[in-house]
């Protein structure tokens, strides 16, 4: 009877049905469920029609959405497998993060731009945003493939140098000191996070397993799991990592227990409740009216770069295992995301890059955001067949 | 790695984990969890230890997660059955909203309180709020039997007569003018969402439902479940009836198709996930220390005719059927939620009624609240077991 919530359940209905309307159109034709969820929010979003305007409460079930996406597909992931592609995940992601930020380097200084503003393109083209390419390779089932695991395990590696490019370039922000202590004991917590997550607490979930069962709470099982993946995305938050990557520590913990947990299909039910609003919320985001001109055609080859580099950079490790391998985990790590815009931001607010850079870093998140899915679906085409 | 989601993370972290972790306690003890969950955000909330202050998006979230209650609830009763009991249940709504108003306001008039006063007080007895008795139902697994689906319907008729009552203490509030008009469209369009939900959605449904099996959507019965529940949910509070009555309607439509679209474990992982919310919102809410000396006694009279009201008034049209089944749809009943809060504070608002009463009718919403869990348990012990 309070008037209260009316508002929320018609944000929430409005933004669920337009997602998976224009979802279901694009797997008609052919084109992953995903990219029209995402372009659901571009063009009912506030930018173009101007239909739906997200509220903050929107923006917050959208990050739990992406938490959801990621603990889904931690649970699809064994820590097993992934130890056992560890070493090439690691040349993956330092070499997809050296290669991106050359070149996006290398191109802003040849445009004629100074080394400060540069560095921070370079920087924004660095991190891969892995949400995307988890759902789009779960959506596929390709998420049990030794290559799904690469790039997941790369995702990893990938964020935390990410933070620490992001505390780098925070420093040079704020006044040029860099506090390579402080950037030892980032690095110290978050490899101490992955390790600890990889290798030992599939170990204590092992030993408490019977007792879950023993609760009196109902669906225990799924309470613990969800109270764990909550405390870990807190926790990587709190160390300066990505939430998302918290989370799919989280279900990587009880993937080895979900089938005998029953965990998919809960957890399953909850990730496509949530899931929609997190991909609604990066189209909303999108202004595709800044680009004109000049800049358009900047940002275009700064989003080729960022592409390319990213083959390149995590094609590298991968040379003596054959171009489709290399194309796979190269598209699965091209999506940037928010920590490409936050970069671009702190750029931005303390005067070292323009107005015209910050557009750029947009219009490239907003390119291989958009272009992942369709090219990830083409390049795992025969694993689809298989499965 | 953006700052942002790690104060909401930890917020849903500690709430979820600290109602689990007091319903758990609750269970060992043979209290109903909903009850701890409750407690939880009593003791931890702003007005005790202060611990955890929920935010506006967490209040968001336990609305959201009152209607998944709701909706889970009415996923395991099936519309035919509900309207089998309907005769019932419409004469247990009308007499269970008729006695606790007379008696309130009988008390209220002895007592030296003005008229106006006491049919604020009488009004805020009446309407019952059923989240919390269906969540006990659901977890005794009781919400098969009979008496819970008289207790499902008159909830239903109860929220349409409570939404007139709002009508009617608001316009009294606004100056004394009723506009019968405006009361009757209102009473035309609840009544006629509920009719049709019952007759004529779950035929529409029944034709649909081959072809959702046909959307190239993954998990397409899901998705348009929940999307018909946020629609459904919207359109009952628009229409001024509550959000979770909306939800509610949703789950009976697809109560017979539940088991073959296997609804049950994914929306109940949804449920899961987002009921600890709603219910730790609740006891957040509760003020304990509002209560001393002779404000303390008229409130423990209040919710003793609040309690004894209900299981009298919905108990006459069950008269034959023995005490028992009295005592269990009188108890499923007891609950007041935010209805009664709602008019105690329009009435506080406009100055029709003084802080006391409204201290009064607070105290008996929270009184009812918790009561109900374990004497539910207590009247459906006998049915616990059978099932």
């Amino acid at each position: 009877m309070p008037s209260g919530p009316e508002q929320l359940l018609l944000e929430l209905f409005a933004i669920f049905v337009s997602a998976k309307v224009v979802g279901e159109l694009f797997e008609r034709l052919r084109l992953p469920s995903v990219v029209g969820e995402i372009l659901a929010g571009v063009v009912f979003g506030p930018y173009a029609l101007g239909w739906i305007r997200p509220s903050d409460t929107i923006y917050s079930i959208a990050e739990v959405g992406a938490i959801f996406v990621l603990f889904s597909a931690g649970l699809e992931t064994s820590p097993g497998e992934l130890i056992r592609v560890g070493g090439k995940a690691i040349q993956v992601a330092v070499l997809g993060i050296v290669v991106p930020f050359l070149l996006g380097f290398s191109y802003m200084k040849l445009r004629g731009d100074a080394s400060s503003e540069a560095i921070f393109v370079g920087a924004a083209m660095v991190a891969t945003s892995v949400g995307i390419t988890a759902r789009v390779l779960s959506n596929l089932g390709v998420l049990f493939t030794q290559t799904a695991k690469i790039i997941m395990g790369a995702a990893v590696f990938d964020d935390i140098l990410g933070m620490l490019l992001l505390a780098v370039v925070a420093g040079l922000s704020a006044g040029g000191r860099l506090y390579w202590l402080h950037l030892g004991v980032l690095f110290a917590e978050a490899s101490g996070l992955a390790l600890f997550m990889m290798l030992v607490a599939p170990r204590i979930v092992k030993r408490i397993q019977p007792r879950v069962g023993r609760l009196s709470t109902e669906n225990a099982p799924l309470i613990v799991a969800l109270a764990i993946c909550l405390f870990l995305s807190w926790l990587a938050a709190k160390i300066g990592m990505a939430a998302i990557i918290g989370a799919f520590f989280a279900g990587l913990v009880f993937a080895d227990y979900a089938p005998g947990w029953n965990l998919r299909p809960t957890v399953g039910g909850i990730t496509e409740f949530l899931a929609p609003f997190f991909f609604f919320a990066i189209g909303s985001r999108l202004n595709a009216r800044l680009f004109r001109g000049d800049l358009l055609i900047a940002a275009a080859i700064v989003s080729l770069l960022a592409i390319l580099s990213k083959v390149i950079g995590c094609g590298l490790p991968l040379l003596s295992q054959g171009w489709r391998k290399i194309l796979q985990v190269g598209i699965g790590m091209m999506p940037r995301g928010e920590v490409a815009l936050i970069v671009a931001l702190v750029g931005l607010q303390s005067g070292i890059i323009l107005q015209s850079s910050y557009a750029i870093v947009v219009f490239m998140t907003a390119a291989t955001t958009l272009l992942a899915p369709p090219l990830l679906r083409y390049v795992f085409r025969g694993e689809v067949a298989k499965s």
